[in-house]
C-alpha cells in the first residue's frame, strides 16, 4: 500500500502519519531510546538524573504569527519549533533531556512537508541527544500550530544550580552570548515592500539566523560552570527580555551603544535601523546574562576552554534610583537616553 | 485602571490576561509552591521526588472540534483540559505533579471567560495537588486552543512502577473503573437534532460526564499498589483503547456485552445504541486494565479500602489464534462477533 509522499495529510490518515513521523525521528537519531518509553502509551516515561533538578518549558508556532510556509522551508520550521524551547532550557543553564509535541494539522499539509519538519526536528534533537517522547496530532483546521514542551534538568556536575531571572544585582555587568539584530534583519528583508532581492553573503547570514536559530546549550552550561546565577535567553528583543531581568531582581540597567554586539554588515545594510533591530528586533536567542567581574573572567575562559565565542559586556546593572526599574541607553556622543520596556504582545495589534 | 471582566483579551492585553490569570491560580491554591519556580522565569523549575521515574503527556482541546463554546461553560471546559491530561497520568499509575499551558487565543475571547476557564482547571489542579507552573500564550487568530502538558512521577511507594499497555498477558482478565458510555449519551444529547429536552436527572449526569470527566488518579495508584501492571484510560471509546492494548501486548480478547458496566438509565434512553455509545463512544476516561485473578481481588480489596468503585470484569485477554491481534464480543444470545478495531481519526473525514 505505497503511498505517495506527494500526498496530504488528510488523505495518508492520522495513524499511518504517526508511523511515518516516528520512522523519521528513529532515523535522525531521536526517537525514544529502550529506557525511555514514549510513543505508543499514555505518556512517556522517563528516570530523573539522581541529584539533579528538572526544568519544564512550552512554547507554539502558529502559521501566520509566527511563521510563513511561504518564507520558510519546512525542515527550517521543524528545526526552529525545537530550537526556541531548547533555547528556554539553555537560559535555565540546564540540559536538554525530552520533548514531546502537540501537532495542530490542517489536513492540507503535503506528508513530504511534515516528514521534513520531524527530518530538521530530529536533527536538532539529535544533536543536543534530546530524544522525541510523543505528543499529540488534533485537527486544527484553519491554519498549522507546533506545540513543543522540553524538559530538561541541572547539570550533573551543576550541584542543581540553574539560571534565572531574579538572581542579578546592582553591580553586575551585563553581558551577551553573541550578536543582536541578525534576525531581526532577516525578518526585515523578508517583510520588505517591494520585495528586496535576496542574494549576498550577509543576507543569507540573516534569513539563516531568522529561520535557523542555534539554542546556547553549551553557553548555558559554561555559565553554570562559572558560577553566573541570572541569565534569560533573547527572544523578545533587548529592550524587552531585560526589562523582565530588571522586573525581577528590582535593579535598573545602563547599556552601552557602542559596545553592543551589532555586525558590520547589519549596520552597513540598516545604517538608520541597526539599533532598533539589535534592541527590539527579537529572536535571537544569544543568551543575556549578568555577572560580577570575576565570574565574567571565568565565563571568558570557560568560552575560551569550549571553544565558545567569548562574551560581549554591554553595560552593567544598577540599583534602581527611586524603586523603579529603567533602562538608560548611552549613545555614542555621551547622551542618555531612558528606554520604554515592554515586550512583543500577541493581542497588541487588536487591542 | 480597572478593567471590566467583560472586556476581551485582546483589550486587555496579553500581559494583564497572564497577570490575572496567575491571580486566579493563586487563589484556587493551584499555583507555584516557594520551591518550585514557575510562571516569570524561561521554564518553571522542579525537584523528582528522589527514587521515581517521571511521566509525561499532552494533549490538546480545540474549538469546534473537541469542543463548542455554546454546549460548555468555560469553567468546565477548563477543568476538561486539564482532566483529560490528568487522566493519561492515572492510566500511568502516576502522581500528578505540575502542569504547564500553552493558550492559543483569537484575542476575542471574553476576559471573565477565560478566568472561569482557570477557575475551573485550578480547582481540578488543587484537588490533585497539581501545581500550574507556567505557560505560553499565543495568538491563535480563527480558534481557541488549549494545550496543556502535565508531568506526573511514580508513587513514592510503588518502588517505580508504572502501568503500560505493553504487559497485558494472555489469560488476565480484563476490567474497567467504572460505567461506560455516560459521556457519548451525553455528547448524543447535545448533538441530537431537532434538539433534545435537555432535562431529567440522567440527563444531567450525561452531560457532566461528557463536561467534565473525573481523572481516576486514586484508582491508577490502587491499581499499581495492588500489583497490576497493563493499563490505559478510555478516550478513544473501548474497542478503538483495547485494540491498543491488544497490539503492543500481543493478545486478543474477548469481551462479554452482559457483564459491560452500562447504567440502566442509558440502556432506557437509547435502546438501540447503548452497545455503539459503551464501545465506540470515546470520552469515558475510566481505566481499562488487564489483571491476572489474584491481582484482580487484590484491586477490589484495595478500592474496597479506599473508597473507590470495585472493578468490573468486562471480558478476558486471550492468546491470538494466528498472530493477529482481534477483539471478539459475546451477545447475551451467545452469538460472537469479531469487532473491528480502530481509534477516532482527527483527519478521515477530510480523507
Amino acid at each position: 500500500m505505497q503511498q505517495s509522499t506527494d500526498a496530504t495529510v488528510a488523505a495518508l490518515g492520522e495513524f499511518a502519519l504517526i508511523a511515518r513521523l516516528a520512522a523519521i525521528l528513529a532515523e535522525a537519531g531521536a526517537a525514544s531510546a529502550p529506557e525511555l518509553l514514549g510513543i505508543g502509551d499514555d505518556a512517556a516515561i522517563w528516570s530523573p538524573t539522581p541529584g539533579t533538578r528538572s526544568v519544564i518549558t512550552t512554547d507554539s508556532l502558529i502559521e501566520g504569527i509566527h511563521f510563513r510556509l511561504d518564507w520558510t522551508t519546512w525542515r527550517d520550521l521543524g528545526h526552529k519549533a525545537l530550537a526556541v524551547n531548547l533555547s528556554d532550557i539553555a537560559a535555565m543553564g540546564a540540559r536538554p533531556r525530552l520533548a514531546v509535541l502537540s501537532l495542530g494539522l490542517t489536513g492540507r499539509e503535503p506528508v513530504a512537508g511534515l516528514l521534513d519538519c520531524y527530518r530538521g526536528l530530529g536533527a536538532l534533537a539529535a544533536r543536543h541527544n534530546v530524544v522525541i517522547a510523543g505528543g499529540d496530532i488534533v485537527a486544527s483546521p484553519d491554519r498549522l500550530g507546533i506545540h513543543v514542551t522540553v524538559i530538561g534538568e541541572s547539570w550533573p556536575e551543576a550541584d542543581c544550580r540553574l539560571l534565572t531571572r531574579d538572581a542579578a544585582r546592582p553591580d553586575d555587568l551585563l553581558a551577551v552570548s553573541g550578536p543582536l539584530g541578525l534576525s531581526a534583519a532577516g525578518l526585515e528583508l523578508l517583510l520588505a515592500s517591494p520585495p528586496a532581492p535576496l542574494t549576498g553573503g550577509e543576507i543569507a547570514r540573516f534569513l539563516d539566523a531568522h529561520h535557523r536559530p542555534s539554542p546556547r546549550i553549551e553557553y548555558g552550561r559554561a555559565l553554570v560552570a562559572a558560577g553566573v546565577r541570572a541569565a534569560m535567553d533573547l527572544s523578545d528583543g533587548l529592550w524587552g527580555d531585560l526589562t523582565k531581568i530588571c522586573e525581577r531582581s528590582r535593579v535598573a540597567a545602563r547599556v552601552d551603544a557602542a559596545l553592543l554586539p551589532v555586525p558590520t554588515d547589519l549596520k552597513a545594510r540598516f545604517p538608520d535601523r541597526w539599533l532598533r533591530l539589535a534592541t527590539r528586533g527579537g529572536e535571537d536567542y544569544e543568551l543575556l546574562f549578568a555577572a560580577n567581574a570575576a565570574a565574567l573572567d571565568r565565563v571568558a575562559a570557560g568560552c575560551a576552554a569550549r571553544g565558545l565565542p567569548p562574551p560581549t559586556v554591554i553595560g552593567a546593572l544598577i540599583a534602581p534610583p527611586d524603586g523603579t526599574p529603567a533602562i538608560r541607553l548611552r549613545h555614542r556622543d555621551g547622551a542618555e537616553e531612558v528606554v520604554a520596556g515592554g515586550a512583543f504582545d500577541h493581542f497588541a495589534r487588536w487591542g
